[in-house]
This record gives C-alpha cells, sequence and structure tokens, in this order.
C-alpha cells in the first residue's frame, strides 16, 4: 500500500483501550500492544485506559511503558481485561470529549479492543478527527467471543470460550452417561449466534457422547420440536445432554418464559436453560436440570486455546506495526491460509466495513433438523480450539451371565 | 490386629461397584483397585459393576482383569465414573438378591465406592453376609465431593471439585473486576454442607479479590442479611461476588422461592442463586446475575487435584490390601500427618463409625458474621486442593492527570 505524507508516523502518545466483554486473550492482545510499541521510538508514550472509553473520557490511564515484562507476561496468560473494559454506550458529544483529551496528551494513535459495536465508535472518532483536522489513527483490534465480526476468519477470543464450552459438554456428558436418566440442557453463551454452541460437538469421541442436541439461535426453536427432540433421543440412550444457547428463543420470539433483564443489547434472558429443564419435567415427565457456566466461560485461566492466546498477541503487534505504516481508520483481521495445515497472518480492513454488521452461523454448517452441526464446521473450528483429548472408556469385556454354569464348576 | 482364622484371604472373585454422585477421582480409586488386585492371586477374578448396586442384581458385570494398562491409565485420568454409578435406594430384599449373586459367582470381596449413605448400605450388607454364615468381605472406599464423612480427615473427590470452584470464582471475579457494576451469585454444589462454598476462598490472592461473601448452608441465611451484607460490598467495590450453596436455605428454611424437585435426598432447589440475584434486582436495584456450574464441579477434567487423585489412587489400593490381610466390615480412611508438610496415610474404620452420618463444615471456621472463613481452614483444605496460581496484575502506573502541563510542554 503507498504510503501517503501525512500519515508518515508521529512522534507522539499512543492510547488502547477494550471495549465489551472481556475474554480470556485480550490481556494477550495487550501484550502485543506493548512489546510492539517498544519497537517504535514514534510511539513516545503508551497509556491503557481504564474501564475503557470511560476512562479516557476521566484520563484514568496506566503507563504501560512502565509494566515490568514479567507483569506484562502474567497479565498476559490471564484472562478477563487487565486494564478493565465497559459496555458504556457513547454518543458523539462523548466523543468530541475523547478528542479533546487525545488533543491534551498529544495521543495520536489510538488502538481500540472490542466487537462490532466497538470498531462503529472507532469508526466514528476516526471520522470526527479527521474532520476535525486532528491527526490521529485509529486502529481497532478485533475481539469477541461471539466469534460475529465480518472480514475476519475468526475473532481473538472465540476459540478459547469454545474450548472451554466443548470442554464443559464432554465433562457433563460423562457425568450424565455415568449418572443416566435425566436430561441435562447446558447453556452456552451466545445471544445471537450459534458459533459457541456449535463448538460443543467438538469434543465428541464415541457417536453416543455429548451433546446429543445442539441448538441454534439464528433459528427460533418450537417447544414441540424441542420436546420432541428431547424425547427421542432420551429413549434411546436413557441420558440426553442439550447445548442451548442463552439467547435461544420459541416460536413466539420469546425465550420460553425465562426471567430477563434489561442489559446494553437488549433484554436478555436469565434463566434459559432453567425454563427448558422445567418444560421437559412438566411436559414429558423426564427428570432434568440445567447448568449455567456463565462468564466462566468467558473467562477460564484452564481452557485458554494456544492457536486463540498467539493469534491474540498478534493482532495486538499487527495493530501497532499498522499504525507505524500509516494505517488508520483500519481493524486487523486473520486470514486463514489455504494450505492443508492450518495457518493465519493478520490483515486489515476498514473499520465501517465491520462495523455493526453481526456474522451469523452459517446455515450450511447446520443439519437439516436444525439441531447439529455439519463436518465441515469442525474443519474450520478443531485448528482453532485444539486438541480435547477424549476421556478414558473400559473395554467392554462383559462377565457372561453364566451364573448356573460358574456354579457348577465349583 | 490380630487375624481371626476365617478371615484368611480366599481365592475367589471380586467386585467393585460405585455409588452416588460421580466425582473427578473415583476412577482413581478403580485403577488403585484393579493394580492391587492383580498383585494377589486370592482374588482370581475382578468385576466392575455396571452402575452400581443395579449392576450386581441383573449381574452386569466387566472384566476388570482384561483392561489394557493404557485404558486403565486413561480411564484413572478422567472423571466421573468408568463403570457407571447409581442413586438406587435398595432395601433388604434387593441386597438379600445381591448376596445370591455373589454366592453364584462366588464373590468373596466386595468393594463399594462411596458416600456415608453407601457405607450404610455396605454395613448392611456385611452384616446379612455374616448372618447368612456367607463369608463375605466388605470394604468401602470413601468418595464424595461434600467432604462430609465422619473418621476420615478428608474425602477423595473433595480437593479436586474444591479446585474447580476455587478456580471458578477465581475467574470470573476476574471479570466481575474488568467489568463491574454488578452483583455475581455463583451456585456452589453442596446441599447440606459449605467445604465446597467455603473453598472458594482459597484462590484469593489481593485483598479485594472474590469471592467477597460466602455463605454456609449450615446456618440459615435471612434474606435481610443477605441483602445488607451485599449492599455494603457493592457500595465499596461497585462490584460483589458470592459464594452461595445450591442447598442455602432462608430464615424460614425455604430456598428463597427456588424452583424445587424431589431427588433421592429430598427436595432440591433448581434454580438457588438465580433468585437470590433476583431479589438483588427487585429490593437494592442493582444489577445482579447468577452462574451455576453445577454438575461440571465435579467432571471437570481441567481441575483434578494431584494430591486428590493419588489419594484416591492410594484408596482403592488400600481397600484391596486391607481385603487381602483379612479386614472386612471397614471403611478405607485418610489420615494426616501432623508435621509441618502436608502428607496422609490410609487407615480403616469400622462402617458403621461413617454410615449414615455426616460432617458439617466447623462453626469455628466461620468468621462471626457468617459470611466468610477464617484462616484456620486454608491451612486445612491448601493442601489438598494444590496451588491455584494468582493472576496476573498492572503496576499501577498511573498517569498523572496534567493536562495543561502536558499541553504547555509541547
Amino acid at each position: 500500500m503507498p504510503r501517503k505524507l501525512n500519515d508518515i508516523a508521529h512522534r507522539s502518545a499512543a492510547v488502547v483501550a477494550h471495549s465489551g466483554g472481556p475474554t480470556p486473550v485480550i490481556n494477550a492482545s495487550l501484550l502485543g500492544i506493548v512489546e510492539q510499541a517498544r519497537l517504535h521510538s514514534q510511539i513516545t508514550a503508551l497509556y491503557g485506559a481504564r474501564f475503557g472509553i470511560a476512562g479516557i473520557l476521566s484520563e484514568d490511564f496506566i503507563d504501560l511503558y512502565q509494566q515490568p515484562d514479567d507483569t506484562l507476561q502474567a497479565v498476559a496468560r490471564s484472562p478477563s481485561s487487565a486494564l478493565g473494559t465497559s459496555r458504556r454506550e457513547v454518543g458523539s458529544a462523548e466523543l468530541t470529549q475523547a478528542l479533546d483529551v487525545f488533543r491534551a496528551y498529544d495521543i495520536r494513535y489510538f488502538f481500540y479492543n472490542g466487537g462490532n459495536g466497538s470498531m462503529g465508535t472507532a469508526h466514528q472518532i476516526q471520522s470526527m478527527a479527521d474532520a476535525a483536522g486532528y491527526d490521529l489513527q485509529v486502529i481497532g483490534i478485533p475481539k469477541t467471543i461471539d466469534n460475529d465480526l465480518l472480514e475476519t476468519d475468526h475473532t481473538p477470543g472465540y476459540a478459547s470460550t469454545a474450548r472451554f464450552f466443548a470442554s464443559a459438554v464432554r465433562d457433563i456428558g460423562a457425568d450424565n452417561r455415568a449418572l443416566p436418566g435425566q436430561v441435562e440442557f447446558i447453556e452456552i453463551l451466545g445471544r445471537n449466534v450459534g458459533w459457541l454452541a456449535a463448538a460443543t460437538s467438538l469434543a465428541r469421541a464415541r457417536h453416543d457422547d455429548a451433546p446429543h442436541l445442539i441448538y441454534f439461535p439464528e433459528q427460533r426453536l418450537p417447544v414441540d420440536k424441542l420436546l420432541s427432540d428431547v424425547e427421542r433421543v432420551f429413549r434411546r440412550l436413557n441420558r440426553c445432554v442439550v447445548s442451548v444457547c442463552e439467547g435461544q428463543l420459541d416460536e413466539n420470539g420469546e425465550p420460553f418464559g425465562a426471567d430477563v433483564r434489561s442489559g446494553s443489547r437488549g433484554n436478555l434472558a436469565m434463566n434459559l436453560a432453567h425454563r427448558l429443564a422445567l418444560l421437559v419435567m412438566e411436559r414429558l415427565k423426564i427428570r432434568a436440570r440445567s447448568e449455567k457456566p456463565g462468564l466462566l466461560g468467558r473467562a477460564c485461566t484452564a481452557c485458554i486455546s494456544d492457536t486463540d492466546w498467539n493469534e491474540a498477541r498478534h493482532c495486538g503487534q499487527a495493530a501497532v506495526a499498522a499504525a507505524i505504516e500509516g494505517e488508520r481508520g483500519k481493524m486487523v483481521t486473520l486470514l486463514r491460509g489455504s494450505g492443508a495445515e492450518y495457518a493465519a497472518e493478520t490483515g486489515l480492513t476498514s473499520l465501517d466495513r465491520v462495523a455493526f454488521f453481526e456474522r451469523p452461523f452459517p446455515a450450511e454448517w447446520r443439519n437439516q433438523d436444525g439441531n447439529d452441526v455439519l463436518p465441515q464446521f469442525h474443519g474450520y473450528a478443531a485448528p482453532l480450539v485444539g486438541t480435547i483429548e477424549a476421556h478414558g472408556a473400559l473395554v467392554d469385556a462383559r462377565v457372561s451371565k453364566s451364573r448356573n454354569t460358574l456354579h457348577s464348576e465349583k
């Protein structure tokens, strides 16, 4: 890409801010930003905004150049956001105020780590700075467990959360196999998209392993279909594990009678899987329960995917490298290589191509019944999530029921 | 202990059965049984009953001597019960039938792996065999995530489940710290005893780390006390994480309006933490949510404690060794050494000293407010659970808010 004269990097300060829900690897992106920034004398100071855009508005900054190496490494290996993050919706008055702060601190680089809504905010800040003649380079770094951003093969944070839910469903499935006679609903993170629910299929080893049913919030789920699906599995196996998203809606577009609370992104069902367990008990007279690992899914230290961690770090590095190259108004993307072995490299796309769009789970990767994935999805997701070891299983060496024979042999 | 003549080991078959909920390490006890039995020619056959006592009654046995070593090792490293288990309550008619099966297969050793109820059953079988003049040696192997057995320092299965919940509360606590402004209830396994809830304190590293409140089902929790505790923490930190057991009851002995289902051990609340979140939202007007990892807590592959695993294996070995020594009607126990460094060895106790008793969390390890543990508990539990690494945290190098100064320096 030809470099425009006014794109040549300034010697000035940079700020990093997190936005939206934390992920298991957003701190790895932070490490990538700091280590890359340190290589470039143009970035004279590197500030971390506390609690996202709120930290910019209140000028609550941590000096990221003063962080010892071992601190940064320990932070990078920890889930959640070490800077703090925010779901605050900001209007143009607040963005104008943010630009004033940037001017005051001579901040000319803004690294914004978030999802599609945050990329919209990033785009808006870039446009406002351009219009005001303030030379600012805004670079977005993708982050969402939902994997719902356009223009990137996948998003940092998805694979680790997927690894958690795949492992959790494997483990709970083993419990259900050992103590059968009931239906288990496992509530998976995901309001509008089924990427994480789909991933719970990744740890199946035996043909009758959990999950036995997977639903996708992109499709409404009629109550009667759910009940007939569950009953069919239960009659066959005397057990049943169902992966269902927190945002699943029934045929009326309602959350199965769940309690809701209002959130930054509309109403959220608080106890969806529990409602489904009650439905199964009432209507099918089968024992049922539900588990809701909830936010542990996006924060689990033990389930961080190596690929995810490395890519999150690379995305942070690439954001700084792009800024030094003079880029602005862009988001870092991950591009998958076409070789047989999985490989990915970073790319760039315009913020306005990502902002506010949502990528649903592809219909062509769902089975016809709408209750499982197709193998193509595994080709896509397995290299990201990494190997999830199968549980051991005893060899089925049954002792013959020859009671009398044994008796007479004595 | 002097060996009685009729206690000298027979050459005959042995059976192993699991009882009650699975644990992360019950399969390690199974490994211990198999490897020890293989050393003794007196145990001519080793059968695993499928799904507990039901497998004995239906003569559904797996030949454990036919299991390859690598299979046993893989099984031992996997949570849940590889044999299958059962919560079935058995009466004396069924126990008589079980004895008939033992006779038919010349089973003279019975290894029963379960909790206090199961030790009651084991005791009953031993008594019935003795009364019938059938020479049977029953040895109990302790297993319960609840840690509520008498006569043993702790129970296999507790430490791994404790490790899961401590890690989960650390991780969810980090999420709550990064995205504050709400109260998090985390539902912990435990109907009657607070051993697991107490363990969620083990991963705290900073003074304001989660959990901020821990409740014990041994004590009723008045709604107003809960709300005032939560409000106080929230006003101070703008966040709050609460560890609460699934079996917690309010001042009226009710589960805070939760939905209940009837189980083998009475009514079970299905959504207790969710009810508490609703209470906080309604009464305190503070955002709240709940997480319920549920059965993942007793099945999590990633959180198995090394100490727990090793001890579970040793308990299996010790059960076989005791039988070969001529013991009967006993349960294996774990005895803690008195040295500064943690060490434990196995012992034996009479089944009737364990059967049906329940060991509550000690009142002297709770604080006066009844909402946290005292340090003595950590001395007890930390060596069992093992080190849980603290999350990294940024050095608090705040950038001074000298906007005008910075401006004038340019």
